[in-house]
């Protein structure tokens, strides 16, 4: 157990006012401080704040050059289930040269991105996008592409791209569905709830796949990923659905397999930029539907974040293993 | 076993040849007769046939009138789940008098109609309506919203009312999100897969539920059965789904009920009449969705009800028990 009390925790992320009481009462006695100019969103670093070299401890969305100019910082809790700008090997490598743990809060998101993504592959299935703006008689031409275009889930196959909670979440929804799943992962560790493959398998596992699922972090690895030859792995018709990264896919291509009609459809909830701009190609696509990166949305999402980390910081104080640590 | 070759079958459901085929080899040596204007829709009476009288077998949507008046008929297999116009005492009566065996498709609708619910709960519970059409930065105030109005399904509580082959597989798909789930049957038979509960209990059961699902039957005990009194005992919030029959809600309570506010949104697949006319109140209702009466629509739908038929003829021939037997 560390010393009652002497611990600063640092936390960048906008709170509200009930929020952030929790906050503080949870760590009390230890000294909460709070920047002036909380973080506005996960996609940007941050300006580096002053009071940042005085915090033990840093909950949000902090910037990588203060962490790695700081002497004091021994653990940072990150705000989001994507931890990008963290994900490189050179703050890989100096955080774990000075003993820096780092997690996210991917276990906050899980199951709100799992339903988001699984709700995109049954509005798919049961076509409601067209269903709900098409107002026609039984029997009428209409009615009968409607109900023809309409499928089922059961039965078809998914392959995920990128193995971690959310995907594990995943395939425990599907489990009823009997969908034949398998998931890619560099490093399958032999703990995963479904079929793994590595990579290089990848041409193979498309090819047979009615959904594929992207739900990889962006890193130099991810970055384009899904790129025209990959989709061009994939079987005609086949249904893309991204909740992982923009970056992570080649828009271009994507647009391209889209308007050939090789991709039946895509589904996103995260492009490059976010938003898209007006007049974005993508927009236009009748086959294309997005969603502002709101999967990981609920309700007192903020207060969810906030007691992760309190937990976290229970666990850090008797030194024990954190939860969703990620460096 | 009975004769060979001394049967009629006759079937008025419009099939097209690859599907008719699959039918007349599957029948025979049996006749198969089918009338020159086959069946258009399960909603309306089909005109008498004066060939039916010579079978012995019905497959499709044949009249009532046509089934009474028949000295012949043995068994008649409905096209679709729902067999409203069948479902009467006078029917059942003089059914069950005569020896008439009666079964529908439900079989063939089930899992279609369960996934199409199943997406109808996700995509409100994920605000995919709103969702899809916002195109907003990260951290405005209406990104705030579409998150913080997000939920999870998870935990949350349905009560679906009507428990048959449709509600089973509901509760199934339903397993991995861990919600509390009963169900209203008006005779409980204990091989439910569900907790249920009689009608008699409904005020407070639909106190406690988030989600309401009606997969309810047409009959003069359903008619406007969802009406403004127990709209009112939902809790203020709750969601209202139905895929059942139009004629189960009295339509003024429920648009009433959604302007109120009290219910915070309703999904249909079945109205009445269908599709509602032009000007019709509830098609302007942001809060309202309709589909056209495709929860059961699946590619190759025909040649699956042949399928069905097909299975049934052959346990007919061998006086075994039909599946899907409702009278």
């Amino acid at each position: 157990m560390r010393a009652m009390a002497d611990l600063t925790i640092f936390c960048d992320y906008r709170l509200n006012p009930a929020d952030l009481k929790l906050l503080q009462d949870g760590v009390a006695p230890h000294r909460l401080i709070v920047p002036r100019e909380a973080a506005a969103t996960v996609l940007a670093n941050p300006e580096p704040d002053p009071a940042f070299g005085e915090a033990d401890v840093a909950f949000g969305q902090p910037d990588t050059t203060s962490i790695l100019g700081s002497t004091r910082l021994r653990w940072a809790q990150i705000t989001s289930a994507g931890i990008t700008r963290y994900d490189t090997p050179e703050f890989r490598a100096a955080a774990k040269a000075r003993g820096l743990i780092v997690t996210n809060s991917s276990s906050v998101f899980a199951e709100a991105c799992a339903e988001h993504v699984f709700s995109f592959m049954l509005a798919q299935a049961r076509q409601l996008p067209l269903a709900l703006r098409t107002r026609v008689p039984h029997s009428s031409p209409d009615w009968a592409d409607v109900r023809a275009g309409s499928r089922c889930l059961k039965g078809e196959s998914v392959v995920i791209l990128g193995y971690g909670t959310i995907a594990a979440r995943l395939a425990e929804l599907l489990v009823p569905f009997v969908m034949k799943i398998a998931a890619m992962r560099r490093t399958p560790k032999g703990d995963e709830a479904v079929p793994t493959f590595v990579p290089g398998e990848l041409e193979s596992r498309l090819a047979e796949a009615d959904h594929v699922v992207d739900i990889l972090p962006e890193n130099a690895d991810s970055r384009r990923f899904i790129n025209a030859e990959r989709l061009g792995w994939m079987k005609r018709g086949a249904i893309f659905y991204n909740i992982g990264r923009g970056a992570t896919v080649d828009q271009d291509a994507l647009l391209a397999s889209l308007q050939s009609g090789h991709l039946g459809a895509a589904w996103l909830d995260v492009t490059e930029p976010e938003p898209l701009p007006d007049g974005h190609p993508l927009l236009a696509m009748p086959n294309c539907f997005i969603t502002p990166h709101t999967a990981g949305g609920h309700a007192r999402e903020n207060e969810s974040l906030v007691r992760h980390f309190l937990d976290n910081f229970r666990l850090f104080l008797k030194d024990a293993l954190l939860r969703d640590r990620v460096i």
